[in-house]
């Protein structure tokens, strides 16, 4: 990630909000459309609700819809929601048809029918039908705007089609023909590079692939990023129950998307979970939806801490357990966490399937046996040096040792484990994780502790 | 994630083994293709060093290189590595170009010279210069495969080019046709759409698309991603510092690349530093790799716990205290961790500027107010039924409270500052963020016990 093109210390949000105020339209998009679109997202995340509203009234309608498909969709839902339902209907009217999806996806449902309201009867109806699929399925990122071809057309009817159709399409590269019958069946498509090769005359039932590949509108992500791996499309086609076309799914959509999926578990591992947090959101929504975890983990806390309540005699005598306790407790949870990070990334390359918890349990065994003895080694050194008691550097050495291969066990297995049970394993395994680590650490330490309490003491 | 489409209890690797020690090319190969692309990497994923070879070296040189496309780069690599230098020189040789990089990438020096070694003199410079260039610019993204098109040609002339082009070309879809002069530099763009628009006698120049938009070889992958999202391309030349055409950097491979980025920083941010890491990769490797980012941790946690060991006496006479450490160690961490995600996602989307630590720290003040108030009562609840004295809930629940706004302050602000002083704040944020939040919520707990001791040993 390298610095930005545009200097740091440019205020970009200031030159916008005093093109807005002077309320000439042609300036200030021709100032927005000089941004690159990293730094028009950075602007946005510098203006409050009320200056960001400003601009939108002051573009055009079509401007104002180029820029949102610039911004990240939770910067461009919450844009949406702040305007009129009137205005905000016009601009998602002119978005592109799966971008139209991701923005009203981000809306209360309330503010989604106020601006369905506002569109055409039929557009408002395909669009509900189009919002009604989970984001993750074919129908959620497809395009509806394709080329479509009747069966009985020629080579010459099809290029003049699609020299119609450049002029309407928001997708710039035209990429395939799709070829219906005359019940909107898919019966074919035609690359655009076999267009160069046929006489104008020809039938278009002579040159299409028959029988192209399609998939199914409620198509999985993960199935969808399987069939792209394999073959080398742009698009696939996406047909319903009926198999009638409803749109195309693009190769990008899907990378975009699996991008998508990637960053979230990558937040949702950090205790960022019910959606993603931009800090221009309210204060309380943020508060709340962090707190919403971290009041699930104080309660795991203090259950594993009531371990080392239990052994509150044993402390007391030895109070020198409690200077090692938190370097057990955090050790074995970076151990863990290292496992789980490997145990998430083989299960989305699909080099693991969750009930192979046996065999990453053994593969674990081995990395646990070799860093549990080099770090229990470690912290037993460190204790020797703390207070000259070896067998203080013993407990906590031997303690340390033993809680590693606990760590790599727990966290190699918990990621299958939670997803087999239908969880989401990027949640859920961090705080099992260290909730398993820290009981069993403190157990440990404390019972070895208080076995060989006379040797403690001396 | 969903399941794999294949059942579980199948074992695809035990087939692909056995049709390997038949030596029937035709049947292994027929079976390799299929099984999706996952469950390629599933098996592969399954198979130990002599049999992955052995399966290798019953497949034609063209069918291998089809299977290391499926694999991860990673796996590609490790299986390139075992065969002879001949052999793996043949399949290099049949990837596609940007497919070379990668795999060769990530094998040792010496490996990439003996394979380089088996292939022709230029083929093998051109590879030398390719390898060369860092992954995450234009040119080692880049496909070197591409149709180029001399100025004097004519459209008729450039659709037989792109006849007994589409021949050789390993990508299936023709996108662009790029126009040289005769020093081989780029002065036009001919998007096949257009051809279609056109008579075949038609000069090349007068239909393509002058000035076209170029990147430089060594522009970073972070400038591609915004001219793609800024532009609806599916492909960009690649021009040199002379202005010559070296190669064209696709949509897809950006989108790739930058997923890549995101799922590196999130095993990064676990502790899995140095190298994505497969379980089938030696144990002694994965455990070296693992120990250089955990032996950094212990030392910076006996840090921290020295802060206990300072005040030993006070912990003595007032035991319960720790029970209570392990708990605001982790809370803080967690809390912590949650303003990390925010700005490593910021930071990433562009919303974010390392320069603004200040604007940071005040949104992130509040949230840590709010969070610290509720997390801190809930502390020192827990602490008045454990053992029924106020002042040592005033204790544990102030300092959760004041350490809570110190990990969102650290935790938002961390990456930002390593960043600044040109560190990776994916690796170097959750240690640097854990260490001062474990110091400091000892010294605030230990500290203001001290303070009231005579209250708390009542």
């Amino acid at each position: 990630m390298t610095e930005p093109a545009v200097e740091s210390d440019t205020r970009p949000w200031e030159e916008l909000l005093k093109l807005a105020r002077q309320g000439d339209e042609s300036e200030l998009s021709d100032y927005l459309a000089s941004l690159p679109p990293t730094d028009q997202a950075f602007a946005f995340a510098h203006l409050d609700d009320e200056d960001a509203e400003l601009i939108v009234n002051t573009l055009s309608v079509s401007h104002a819809a180029e820029l949102l498909s610039r911004l990240s969709e939770a910067q461009a839902a919450g844009l949406v929601g702040t305007l009129s339902p009137q205005l905000a209907a016009a601009i998602v009217h002119e978005l592109p048809s799966d971008e139209q999806a991701d923005v009203l996806g981000e809306l209360a449902d309330d503010q989604v029918g106020a601006i369905l309201d506002q569109l055409p009867e039929d557009e408002a109806t395909d669009l509900r039908e189009f919002i009604a699929y989970n984001d993750e399925v074919a129908g959620g990122l497809m395009n509806r705007e394709l080329i479509r071809i009747p069966l009985n057309e020629t080579i010459g009817g099809v290029i003049r089609i699609i020299e119609s159709a450049l002029e309407r399409l928001t997708e710039g590269d035209v990429r395939y023909g799709y070829v219906v019958d005359d019940s909107d069946r898919l019966v074919g498509v035609l690359p655009m590079q076999n267009l160069l090769f046929s006489k104008r005359s020809t039938a278009v039932g002579d040159v299409m692939i028959r029988e192209p590949m399609t998939v199914h509108d409620q198509t999985p992500l993960d199935d969808l990023i399987d069939v792209f791996d394999s073959y080398n499309f742009l698009g696939i086609p996406v047909v319903d129950a009926d198999q009638k076309l409803v749109g195309v799914v693009l190769r990008q959509s899907v990378d975009y998307a699996a991008g998508q999926a990637a960053e979230s578990d990558y937040l949702k591992s950090q205790g960022i979970v019910g959606g993603e947090e931009l800090r221009t959101m309210p204060l309380w929504l943020r508060s709340r939806r962090r707190l919403s975890w971290l009041s699930v983990n104080i309660l795991l806390n203090v259950g594993a801490a009531s371990v080392v309540a239990f052994f509150q005699d044993t402390l007391q005598s030895v109070i020198a357990l409690a200077v090692f306790l938190p370097i057990i407790s955090d050790m074995s949870g970076c151990s863990g966490n290292q496992a789980v990070a490997v145990s998430m990334r083989e299960l989305s390359l699909g080099l693991l399937r969750p009930t192979e918890v046996l065999r990453v349990w053994i593969q674990e065994l081995g990395v646990g046996l070799i860093n549990g003895a080099v770090l229990g080694l470690l912290v037993a050194i460190a204790a020797l040096l703390y207070n000259g008691n070896g067998y203080l550097g013993l407990v906590v050495g031997t303690a340390l040792f033993a809680n590693t291969i606990v760590a790599v066990s727990i966290g190699g297995t918990v990621p299958l484990i939670v997803k087999r049970f239908g969880f989401d394993p990027a949640i859920a395994s961090g705080p099992l994780l260290t909730t398993i680590t820290d009981m069993c650490g403190f157990f440990l330490v404390l019972g070895i502790a208080s076995q060989m309490i006379d040797k403690l003491t001396q």
